[in-house]
């Protein structure tokens, strides 16, 4: 397992519709990086990890609990374990980090993409 | 504590010379965006808690045990527990993502500095 490589050769996987990830996993941590479509909606859900994140690119309307923001590049969250939560992107979808501890294994499961160019960075 | 906040809003902490770092907390998990100035030289160590992390903007020279790369934007990192790693920023300085579980409790012991406008993203 090689500990320093480009996001470009990680092979996405897909989360919900219109949202992928590329996944850099540790024993202890997920970091995920995360392409959602225009208008791509992420349901409410939960987890027993606890997700911290923030966007790269675009903007993504985050609702946790009973709080709800527009976020922009820079904009950050903080879900705590089990803490329901959903987002929309922006018309120009998004790109995010989202971290998770414990580490989403149940995300083994999900189908994978072939390895493709990734919407951030931008190529050259 | 407010979960859903922007980066510009978090008072940066000097982790080593010329390195900054704002940190959105939780308890499993530390999402760190750092800045390191051009050249900066964050000598070898290790710590208990892994790291993850990732380029955003410009160039760091990464090395993990005995493996080095200079890596850009979407160059990833994962250094398990415990695993001695150095880095040096390129000429014209980083800004880079480190998450850390166990959260870095011992940053809190860092000097910490007044409210500032992030070297990223870029503002307006």
């Amino acid at each position: 397992m090689d500990n320093l490589v480009d996001l470009g050769t990680i092979a996405p996987i897909q989360v919900w519709t219109g949202v992928r990830a590329r996944r850099v996993e540790g024993r202890q941590v997920t970091l995920a990086v995360v392409e959602l479509d225009p208008d791509a909606d992420v349901p409410e859900h939960r987890h027993p990890s606890e997700q911290n994140g923030m966007v790269i690119q675009g903007q993504l309307r985050m609702r946790i609990g009973d709080d709800e923001r527009v976020l922009a590049p820079g904009g950050t969250w903080r879900i705590l374990a089990d803490v329901p939560h959903a987002a929309v992107a922006g018309p120009e979808g998004a790109v995010v980090i989202d971290v998770f501890s414990p580490i989403r294994a149940d995300w083994d499961q999900l189908p994978r993409f072939a390895v493709s160019a990734p919407r951030w960075p931008p190529a050259g």
